[in-house]
């Protein structure tokens, strides 16, 4: 069987730098890499993971949790934590949650991910109390996105779920609109629950700063999704005279939305406004302004900082920016969020009201 | 520490019905797989991964590799699978190519997959033909999805991709398009190459049928993606005179090819009727007619083809369907494809062409 010695002998280099290179570290050249790469693929070798474990004394595995995997800034996310941990070295054990309570069980209490796993990432996961016990007592890295509740220790990746609904609804005020409708998910439903409630007292907050006082009827819970912004909208339509426009608390709702409105015999922008927040990669095809968030951005940095303990290095920015780039500062609190802006984008979706 | 023999005390069980259990299996029942959660719950035991894979001789992980993950198909699959898995007490290790030859390389030919892995998934991966050698030098059970070149020994799951792209072109032929053109992704991109060309010949071999000869300059190649169709159909229409209808090889792509439409002042279906491939979950909204392919099945399937070797059970038929739905018999070949079927799923975005 071919040993590591064999690959470096015929690379010239030294075993640790064939280690290295098999393992994509950034500190070997590119040339030095393609030649370990060669002699690896000669001889037809192949790292044993179970001796990289001992050696380093790490899994060289990172576990990621997601509440689900089909919904545009989960697979934005993933998919940039995928690239940044394998070009690091690291493979990604995935668990998605999907909404079952079984798979919570699993994964956040009685589950091996601690043990499989040298860090967590946790990507909007819901926790409850149980889940941060048993988290906080694991003695190893972790890091939360976009997360409502903190885990002591634990950094945390987000935006500002709070000023994010407020831009998209002063966007509509802006045009002159006044009865603006808001839809958003279940306050208890497995994806970001908490930024269902920040987005909401953001669309309100907003209101309140135009003089208007918010309107019960034109706050409509459904599922946090597409068929949820579609049924959300039909409610709303039901309930008697319709908005003028619609702050949605994800783009995919809006997309819903705008099918609703148009299944209804409404335009948009004519008849109804609708602004979403996400920006997903569809949204320019549909014309749907929103207030956009870095999906893949929180990805990369969530991934650097829970590498950063693993390889021992001081880590105080972060894309030329501070880890506390917002909020309080490092040293007050245990956990100060990581916050990402986000910005305003107007497409076609948005127009001052008919009336106006 | 807590062992699972104080685990198995507390339920009043065996130490394998625990081992099973945690692991998910469902050889176990309900109620016994509660009262194991709940003891091991209580006294806060977490499986040791090591421990369980040298008792069963498995790493309890799956392997799976795919060329992108925020596609709509991709992303579809790849949930399926981590649900069928997990539920099966399996872990799934993620590997996105990205487009990146150093990931094929590190993935396919020098990585650890088959060591870290007790299985793995290929999905919609481009194989050239040292990976080939390689993927079969490897004594472990592999499984590919969409993929044009087989692996000895490896099931594979797919679509009719020749029918799926006939079904599209006939159905606009139906409707009594003559100038139809095709949009697709590059024949050697990392995404599903394959399934570019057989697209491609479904395309021409219904307007073959219908006594029309495919004129190669309504023909474009672009990215496979939401972007490339946008480019695809800026091409088309810079070429002359417009179709009158579009078969997409993917919904992105048409998708992409409605917003160009629309930039350039042309109405769908009034206009260009267009068609896409896929039934994306956005295809409705957007009153995208398609050619449905059923992703989530996909990925079950091939997850239940691939776990079956594992735990030695034959497996001749897999949700009611014979292995080989279609194609050659079982024994013809080595490695008959399962071909799941397609269907037309008509919306807003075709009707006749204007003059007819």
């Amino acid at each position: 069987m071919t040993t590591i010695d064999d690959v470096a002998r015929l690379a010239g280099v030294s075993t640790a730098t064939v280690s290295r290179a098999l393992r994509g570290l950034p500190t070997v050249s590119p040339a030095t890499r393609h030649r370990v790469l060669s002699a690896a693929e000669k001889l037809q070798y192949a790292v044993s993971p179970s001796a990289s474990r001992l050696a380093g004394g790490r899994t060289g595995t990172i576990a990621v949790v997601v509440p689900q995997i089909t919904r545009w800034f989960f697979a934005t996310v993933v998919e940039a934590v995928e690239k940044f941990l394998h070009e690091s070295g690291y493979d990604l054990l995935l668990y998605n949650l999907g909404g079952r309570e079984q798979s919570r069980q699993r994964v956040l209490r009685t589950a091996n991910l601690h043990k499989r796993a040298d860090a967590i990432m946790l990507v909007a996961t819901p926790l409850f109390p149980a889940d941060v016990s048993t988290l906080t007592a694991l003695d190893v890295p972790g890091v939360t996105i976009s997360s409502g509740t903190p885990v002591p220790g634990w950094p945390c990746v987000r935006i500002d779920d709070l000023n994010t609904a407020r831009t998209a609804t002063r966007h509509l005020l802006d045009l002159g609109h006044r009865r603006i409708a808001h839809i958003s998910g279940y306050p208890h439903d497995e994806l970001a629950f908490t930024a269902h409630a920040e987005r909401r007292r953001g669309y309100q907050a907003a209101l309140r700063a135009a003089g208007l006082r918010p309107d019960p009827s034109l706050d409509v819970e459904s599922q946090f999704t597409i068929a949820g912004g579609t049924r959300a909208t039909a409610e709303l339509l039901a309930r008697g005279e319709p908005p003028t426009a619609i702050v949605a608390a994800c783009d995919e709702m809006a997309m819903g939305a705008m099918a609703a409105l148009r299944d209804a015999g409404l335009r948009v922008p004519d008849d109804v406004s609708v602004i979403g927040i996400d920006d997903h990669d569809l949204a320019g095809v549909l014309g749907l302004s929103t207030v956009a968030q870095p999906a893949a951005e929180q990805g990369r940095l969530a991934a650097r900082i829970l590498l950063d303990p693993l390889g021992g290095h001081a880590l105080d920015t972060v894309d030329g920016r501070p880890l506390t780039a917002s909020g309080p500062s490092r040293s007050d609190t245990q956990n100060p969020p990581v916050i990402l802006p986000t910005r305003l984008v107007v497409r076609e979706s948005t127009a001052p009201p008919r009336a106006h």
